[in-house]
């Protein structure tokens, strides 16, 4: 053991901006509004209640003109004095003090720091503890924090709540993190971790030459970009998001097609999850429907992998991967969604997988040789725009 | 769209330092001397064969003295006209084809990717399919690879082949990863995302003031710590592995605890997925013992969570996890390790776990406060030198 540490010191205090300030101050607005209105209620002998909006397929709409995912106007009520409802009363206001704390100490957790924060011993009247707690799972908080989201119309991030961080980004920008200023073009083989909250008033653009974003799927092929600096002689930023990307990614690349102005293109497995995976990151998807506006990028482009590329790029018969049944009728559903149903373009995609019989991952590409997807087949498609929105 | 990419341009070129390069010729002439040995027993009219090292637990020793669990000597010969092994013979010299190449080229992949170099039809000696891939599924070619990297003496890593890339670090540490510097003092909320291939020609370090280390076992910790600016304010190093760390993040430890004589701290759950991952961080595992040189930790210590702090940190029950029986069984073998087993302070652990009956996660200590972890816990214990080794 080298030196040791005896000292007991707080932790280092961070400087609240301007735009967090406002942001933070909304929130707890929201908060008082809600505690106000349940304490005036009981102080008026009258039941406190509050509405939560439904967050549920029958309550999403799909708005053709904006090409988002959107809610609805339905809610239902939550009440005190129902058996059923009770216990969910409870969880939410005490999940709403603890929303309220964090904000004042300007920290954020976890939806596990949430679940601890809010554990407890439920006590009767009398102050006996009765053998139950206040949430029996995280899958209750969960919940409880989601219905907090709506109710309150605030991010999951404005209420200082983050999801786990995945994904990486590198390229011709520079960010500004939390005060510390991050240069993309020199992040080495690891690259920036894209933090689960990116807010403006926490990640902030710097300067910025990329012409536009690649998204690649897994952090696997993210690294043969990256490795053959991709970003440098394509002028680009390039990010992952570890299969789905998480709301911090997808946060990301919605201020970077609306506040920088850049195409985000993505390049994904051709397989149901793919489709899905772009279908989310463009239109939103229905859990967090309420979150589209935020969240949505509807002119993102899916630049491949395609079905017709089997045969355009002239690929061996063995890396081709059989779709099972669940996979047929996980693409049927998609061909059926909204905003792919009336896509030539995607129709054509969709039957063709199908008629294919098998998936292609990108990473097939590597059966022709390491860099053709770097080399080759990206560059081509991006010089031809050849591309589906 | 706005500008968009019409030149096909090459990936830009890497420079091969000389670690590097010295590196890869040790590679390459283990490479030759396999291929070698099998074209000059060919060319005699002899069986070729090689030799594997048996990968098992059977073969996996623990070294006291040392600290670490080590393979044996025990082999296995690979034969081409034998019917059970002509198929691994073929595969294993396709492999080793695709890792020369690659260390050719200077560029690396992922085991998915080797998969797919690896892929093609097998043909008979009229060259016609015969209906049979090279390799059924990834799970074949990892086996495959594993045997190589046995065979031929040499880490994953230095056979141009990397893992997900899963875990971060902030604090007082500058380094240097393929030519780009990093200051880990400034990495904002994000962190530097911890490379898969962490070996001193990728990842140099520069100037670190920091005294230890201190390893999380989860992200959403670790940000609680970056968020309270802990490394800055105890002048150490964060990490976290997400779980069990992948090789990147224990060479990496591994390297920052040899190199420059930094102590290892681990925070991990009081439970025996947590004691599991400070055993493989420790003595490293049996399904890599043959790299226990270059990734175990022999005097890395476990801070906590400890099963009395229950009781010390006075905490709520409501925090219990109850252990089920499959989390008994598994303290009960973890206590039998021979490296657990006559340590009396581990026995003592492991007995007031079972006899607890419940789990203790590190969120836990947010029931009591959210910055009570990095404000008090871990102060108070590195203080104190309070940890197991």
């Amino acid at each position: 053991m080298a030196k040791k540490t005896t000292k007991k010191v707080r932790s280092a205090p961070r400087t609240r901006s301007k735009d967090a300030a406002d942001r933070d101050a909304k929130t707890q607005a929201a908060l008082k509004d809600l505690a106000g209105g349940i304490a005036k209620s009981a102080l008026s002998g009258v039941e406190p209640t509050f509405d939560v909006p439904t967050r549920s397929s029958s309550n999403t709409n799909w708005n053709r003109k904006r090409g988002i995912l959107q809610m609805g106007d339905a809610a239902s009520t939550r009440q005190i004095f129902n058996l059923g409802q009770a216990r969910k009363f409870m969880q939410s206001l005490r999940h709403a003090h603890g929303i309220s704390r964090l904000i004042d100490q300007d920290k954020t957790t976890s939806l596990r720091g949430m679940f601890y924060t809010g554990l407890g011993d439920v006590h009767d009247v009398g102050g006996k503890k009765v053998g139950e707690k206040t949430f029996d799972d995280q899958t209750e908080s969960d919940a409880i924090l989601e219905d907090l989201e709506v109710t309150l119309g605030a991010l999951r991030e404005e209420l200082h709540i983050f999801a786990k961080k995945r994904g990486a980004m590198v390229g011709n920008i520079t960010i500004e993190d939390s005060g510390d200023t991050i240069d993309c073009r020199k992040m080495g083989s690891g690259g920036y971790a894209i933090p689960s909250i990116c807010e403006p008033d926490r990640v902030k653009f710097g300067k910025c030459e990329a012409d536009f974003v690649l998204h690649v799927e897994k952090d696997t092929v993210w690294q043969r970009f990256n490795e053959d600096r991709f970003w440098k002689t394509h002028n680009c930023i390039l990010t992952e998001g570890s299969g789905q990307p998480p709301r911090g990614v997808r946060r990301l690349l919605h201020r970077l097609n609306k506040e920088l102005g850049l195409p985000i293109i993505c390049l994904l497995d051709c397989d149901p999850w793919g489709h899905y995976i772009y279908s989310v990151i463009k239109q939103g998807s229905i859990s967090l429907a309420f979150e589209s506006e935020r969240l949505a990028i509807p002119d993102a482009k899916f630049l491949g992998i395609r079905s017709n590329d089997f045969e355009r790029c002239n690929l061996s018969d063995s890396v081709q991967i059989s779709l099972n049944d669940r996979d047929t009728a996980r693409a049927k559903q998609i061909a059926a969604y909204p905003w792919f149903k009336d896509h030539k373009g995607w129709q054509k995609e969709i039957a063709k997988l199908l008629k294919n019989g098998f998936k292609l991952e990108v990473e097939a590409l590597i059966n022709i040789d390491i860099s053709y997807v770097t080399e080759t087949y990206v560059p081509e498609r991006l010089a031809a725009e050849d591309w589906l929105d």
